[in-house]
């Protein structure tokens, strides 16, 4: 009898995948840390019950994740990512031309379960002369840090254990202070089918200190539910009015699977049904 | 214990659903036709062991699948509908001011268990006086009748038992027949992930008959997998060419959830991964 993964998502919904092979199976200081293989996915990162990122569809969440808030910023010379242990976001990232990207990751098995056996999410991000990868808490990070950055990215987990605080008014009011006067925030903010209230929590509490407050959502086929949404937190510029030319002349050159410029307005503009997302709590 | 259902999608991989109360549990001449309710979703049509609609998003599949070709076609008086027999895809288009609509369902039990116990998604659709409700075989319908349509779609279930010659290409060929000059076809197609053969197989069939052929996808949470797609075929009219103002107009006072003049676009422009999709086999 083969051994099953079961990821939930809400009450009494699960994804489940066939594991076709273990590559990794430990336990860090925060989680359950665990890399398999799956007929239809590929090599699948999962933490505690939750797939994390895949082979076949991580370039969705990692691009969408990444690029909006980056093309928003006219300019982004630094980039903060908090979380994002896998790499897939941090090499995204790069693909612009940054000067330097600090990434704070609590948990080092992550990063290394990755590098060892799905190395091509990070691919050479992690030694790339730019990064500085920080294993320690980024909630911690981000009190102390004298950095200054132009765009920063949450890649957390979802609010369990130590993800809690990343979604609180305190982090965001300290990445505000982090983030220069005309800086871009954005962060996974969890399902539209099944986290509704986590949704409008984080909409609520960057509202508190993001005078542009916009949500928008990407269909990722590992994530129960499958509709994923981010938040994004802006000081100046607003990614709904970003023309479709200026975004194609900034990514043209990435080859990018998910994220265009037509992506970018249908992620900000969903159908109906998701407007209370967009529209706020 | 709860009961679980196990809706497969693809190698090694299901959605599983609590069942906490079964509704309807028979097996027709063709299928075991259930309706289940579940937490997250609500009620469910499972024929055999697939999901084919839900209280929650049955609108996604139903809007998608009527609305985009019938926006296609500038003035459609009569819609042909094979299978569908939950009635939310009739529902949808009698929207449109058709003066008839033939819905040919082999199955009458999937008609009878949707009424009775998720009334919601047909509504007064199969009373409608311009509706006529036919319980019989599709293919052979198509063969042997001689009245003639603006629109055609096809609700089938997966190519498996009574549904696969609804994939072949003596079917679109009889369609081809019933459809006027400027008749317009659709079918939903699989799921891109895991079922590329099939809409490469659709593409090609259909494209032995009709000069236009069009595949567009939608997000459907409950399809495993949930990228679905949907094959157009058209005598005249290509989707893509319609303007978002003569969409609006056709459907702004239908008060839809999912399909809008954005989305109808969106739908047959989808992120460059799923391009392999829309560029053929």
């Amino acid at each position: 009898m083969a051994e099953w993964l079961r990821d939930p998502g809400g009450e009494g919904f699960a994804h489940v995948y066939r594991i076709d092979e273990v590559l990794f199976d430990e336990r860090s200081a925060y989680q359950h840390v665990r890399v398999v293989r799956t007929p239809l996915f590929g090599r699948m990162l999962v933490l505690d019950e939750a797939v994390q990122t895949t082979d076949s569809d991580e370039f969705i969440y990692h691009e969408m994740l990444a690029h909006l808030p980056l093309v928003t910023h006219p300019n982004p010379r630094s980039l903060l990512i908090i979380g994002g242990g896998d790499g897939g976001l941090l090499e995204e990232g790069l693909k612009h031309p940054l000067e330097r990207a600090v990434m704070v990751e609590i948990d080092r098995m992550v990063v290394d379960a990755t590098l060892r056996f799905i190395p091509e999410i990070p691919g050479d991000a992690f030694a790339d002369p730019r990064t500085d990868l920080r294993v320690e808490d980024g909630f911690a990070y981000v009190r102390q840090t004298d950095l200054r950055f132009d765009v920063a990215l949450v890649d957390s987990t979802d609010p369990h254990g130590p993800s809690v605080p990343l979604f609180g008014a305190q982090f965001y009011g300290d990445l505000h202070r982090v983030l220069a006067d005309d800086g871009v925030l954005a962060a996974q903010s969890g399902s539209p089918l099944y986290q509704r209230d986590l949704i409008a929590q984080v909409r609520r509490n960057m509202g508190q200190h993001f005078p542009i407050v916009r949500t928008y959502v990407a269909t990722v086929p590992t994530y129960p539910g499958v509709l994923w949404s981010f938040t994004l937190g802006s000081k100046r510029y607003d990614p709904v009015e970003i023309g479709r030319d200026q975004i194609a002349s900034r990514v043209e050159r990435f080859g990018l699977r998910y994220y265009t410029a037509d992506q970018h307005h249908a992620a900000l503009n969903p159908p109906p049904f998701l407007r209370y997302v967009t529209a706020g709590d």
